[in-house]
């Protein structure tokens, strides 16, 4: 296995990076290829032992910050960590390509087949899932590369998740449900509403609409909608756990006997910080291009940089993209 | 101040309904009009000592449960606690309307004048506005009223929510913010994007689009969206909420040592929970009818109902209804 490592990503670039991909590369024994500007890389290279590791590095003049504008970096820095690692994707130089950057400009580099991958053939759009931290570990997809879809975009992204979650994560028949403002017959918005009888004249196993907190409960395995909303659904679990964990920890310091407390039941406390950080599920899938894209959060330590790079090789070592390939000749979807 | 009180709205109804209206009647002296099955009202109200106090109840023959379509309802229960209710107001007879019925139900017949209230004139849409009981209590809104929304919708909501929060939080020129995938220039979807000049070139204090991150950390006291986001972020916030107050709770009481902290720990952790209890803050207020609506949580107690009717009265005393008809002259929203 051959995984390509953008190492201008994260915000704290490039020693993360780097840190996470030696360390992949000792603990799953692939050929790491770090892209990005090459003395900066090999400055983070000799703080490793790298001895008997296959880490290759492949200069590219460019990079693309978290400030810039996704299509206009795609357009512009051809030779971008991005542009060159996709490459590399395409040429089948590589197995899969992973990267903390620009979520925007990496789906804008990946979907073009001029600049990046190009999507499977039959794929209207692209879209990010993301499997939230959560103990039923759902799917929620599309994350926010389409703001506004279609009708037919959903059931395509319902495929593709479902294709995914029942790979990676060992689910038969994954439960494909759509994100609504209610379970009853008449909620939802126009397109959610128009998506309804296609998802069920589709092959999927569609479960209905389901509200935010049937989602966590885990009452899906997929759960579908546009980019715009799932974007802001996603982000708005994170703000409202980091709230409630920064609220709980003022209260707690706020008192002598609540403090003596909270160190007693600090173990209990940094369960739930592990279990709620998204680093163990991994970065996120770019489903839908025709290769293994996975993005990680721009915070990303080197930690979840190997993660990350575990989840590429799952992927790509599932054939995830030729079975959404296949899929879609085999599933209606329309 | 007369207050409406519908005796069949919350899930447990009558008893916390009535429960409720007696703690307001005694707490802020005002005359309520209870609204419902007259008979299963006074069985509530001999459990209470009403001595003293203005209760009236009035009795309506149908009720609209939380299962019913909103729009069949309107039409065909026109004997409902609701509609009964809703016309005390538009008549003159009581100055504001509270329950915690269905609430597309309570906006389908408040919105149509021929059953309830009528919008105030100029008003495109009503909408939701929901208080988040968080440090800085920002308004979300739409919250559900308005799955699909157009660019003038938004504009208006961010009107009605800017005085709202002026008058009831006596916040000088409320910060109006769209809630987007980002705050960079391009993001969006194709509503948030057509918005954007139209609040640029109001007279609203327009602070730009926000993410959840920011709404909670407070940037802004009015945050606008669409019906179906908006909806879809509040639950979010509910269900992540309790989904962690949950966990804390198991680990906490997986360990004989953590059972311990967490016991120690427990008034700071119960300042959280009373912190985030949507009580506190009230009902969400429906903006845009002729007439003083709010609309309690259906899970709400006696205490939530008390809460309800308190912001309810002064919703009226404020004239938070007129001042949007006269903002609404005076303010370029278009």
């Amino acid at each position: 296995m051959r995984i390509v490592v953008d190492a201008m990503g994260s915000d704290h670039h490039p020693e993360p990076d780097v840190a996470g991909a030696v360390m992949a590369a000792r603990k799953f024994g692939d050929a790491i290829l770090l892209v990005g500007d090459e003395p900066r890389i090999a400055a983070e290279l000799v703080k490793h032992d790298t001895t008997g590791l296959s880490i290759e590095v492949i200069h590219a003049p460019e990079a693309i910050g978290m400030k810039d504008s996704p299509s206009a970096a795609a357009r512009d820095k051809r030779n971008s960590s991005m542009h060159v690692g996709l490459r590399l994707v395409r040429e089948g130089a590589a197995d899969a390509f992973v990267s903390a950057g620009n979520s925007g400009a990496i789906l804008a580099v990946a979907t073009l087949r001029q600049t990046g991958l190009g999507r499977i053939p039959g794929i209207l759009r692209p879209a990010l899932g993301v499997v939230f931290p959560i103990d039923s570990r759902p799917m929620l997809i599309d994350n926010g590369t389409n703001a506004d879809a279609r009708p037919e975009y959903l059931v395509q992204f319902g495929l593709m998740g479902s294709l995914y979650m029942e790979r990676m994560h060992d689910i038969h028949r994954p439960r494909v449900a759509l994100i609504s403002n209610g379970e009853e017959e008449g909620k939802g918005n126009q397109l959610i509403k128009e998506t309804i009888p296609l998802m069920e004249a589709s092959d999927l196993n569609y479960v209905g609409n389901i509200e935010p907190k049937e989602f966590v409960r885990g009452d899906a395995d997929v759960a579908v909608v546009d980019g715009f909303t799932g974007n802001i659904m996603m982000k708005t679990a994170e703000a409202v756990a980091a709230y409630m964990g920064e609220t709980i920890r003022k209260y707690i310091m706020a008192g002598t006997r609540t403090k003596i407390g909270g160190l007693l039941a600090k173990p209990a406390l940094q369960r739930v910080r592990d279990q709620l950080n998204p680093d163990e599920v991994g970065g996120a899938p770019l489903l839908g291009v025709n290769g293994v894209v996975i993005i990680a959060h721009g915070r990303s330590n080197a930690y979840a940089i190997q993660q990350a790079i575990g989840q590429a090789r799952r992927v790509a070592e599932k054939g995830i993209v030729s079975a959404i390939a296949e899929g879609l000749s085999k599933t209606r979807t329309d």
